[in-house]
């Protein structure tokens, strides 16, 4: 059985093991898929902010992790490794069949089927603005999910372009400055010469949401 | 023990065994650290291309690794989460003792340590023009390193920012065209923002090499 790494973060661990280092989550911002909403799942990009020893998010106010996070106070962080997702949670909302639950303190917690790897977080010290809700992370539960370990990913600057993209096609929706889709065509060039199909469709989508 | 993925690559398996799509190295460019050069080992930063089923290298005339690769007919892609190490491996030879020796067709074949996977290719059909050498690349050994699999690697915008500054500092180098300081400054905001240490180190390095 693949197993990386052997000694924390399986299903079922207990809170205590959850090492954050061993999933990735490290100093500075680590992209990932939050999932969210037990009643109806929810999943977006975000990033969690480990920053001086404390390990934090911030959600902006009107998006469904917020109100989920606001009133469930939990969410879990997915590692994903496929552009194209983290493209389509940008905008649009994934399909139910794409969520898988897992059992975390008597609730059925929703994490993604594509996560390499997830954490589900206690959000704690909710200080919550005009703009965003800043949260604190305790993490709770954490898994790796064998089926989506099985190749090593590599870095790839089209990947990295995808990212990059969808950044700045956000920034684009909420101010329509032209200088943003200049950023995307920039990025849509690279992810063409050194990304692959996935990276390809992920640009496409960001187009065409765009009207690009 | 750790097992990434189970099925194949372990050091000493057979040819036939390397997948390379376990490694990581799919359509597109994978970023790795080459290695090259069993009698005085060197290492830089090399794109490995898939493109329509063919799996190929460019090398620039004049570096130690299109020297080695033209001598020796074999190269290792490392497999490298290490910003500053490519960063390192841009710019300056790496310490002997960076190196690891695995045994591929009779040689003693240099890896890198810190690297968490190897794949160690022979070149084939090299096409030698004015500027670059043109391989095709035929997998014969593969190992993972299992030290270093300890934690997953998460997409992080600022080891990102950091390959894209690196490779934006050898065009300045080449061109001394000054749009490629501008990209690269913002680049070190990014990686600053969303890295962490090593990341910061690299971009420092970057500013050091570039008398920025």
């Amino acid at each position: 059985m693949t197993e990386f790494p052997p000694e924390c973060g399986k299903k079922g661990s207990k809170s205590s093991a959850v090492e954050l280092s061993s999933f990735g989550i490290r100093e500075g911002i680590s992209e990932t898929i939050v999932s969210t909403g037990t009643e109806s799942p929810n999943a977006a990009p975000v990033g969690i902010i480990v920053k001086g020893g404390r390990t934090f998010v911030r959600l902006f106010k009107g998006t469904h992790t917020w109100e989920n996070v606001f009133n469930e106070k939990y969410l879990a962080a997915n590692i994903v490794y496929d552009s194209l997702l983290f493209v389509r949670s940008t905008f649009f909302d994934l399909e139910p069949s794409e969520f898988d639950y897992v059992p975390v303190r008597g609730l059925n917690f929703p994490v993604l089927k594509k996560a390499a790897a997830w954490v589900v977080f206690e959000c704690a010290n909710i200080k919550d603005t005009d703009q965003a809700l800043i949260a604190d992370l305790i993490p709770v539960e954490a898994g790796f999910n064998e089926a989506n370990l099985k190749s090593l990913p590599v870095p790839n600057r089209g990947f990295n372009a995808v990212l990059e993209a969808a950044v700045h096609a956000t920034r684009y929706q909420l101010t329509e400055d032209e200088k943003y889709l200049e950023l995307i065509r920039r990025y849509e060039s690279l992810a063409s010469r050194c990304g692959g199909e996935n990276e390809k469709k992920a640009m496409e989508l960001i187009y065409e949401v765009l009207g690009m």
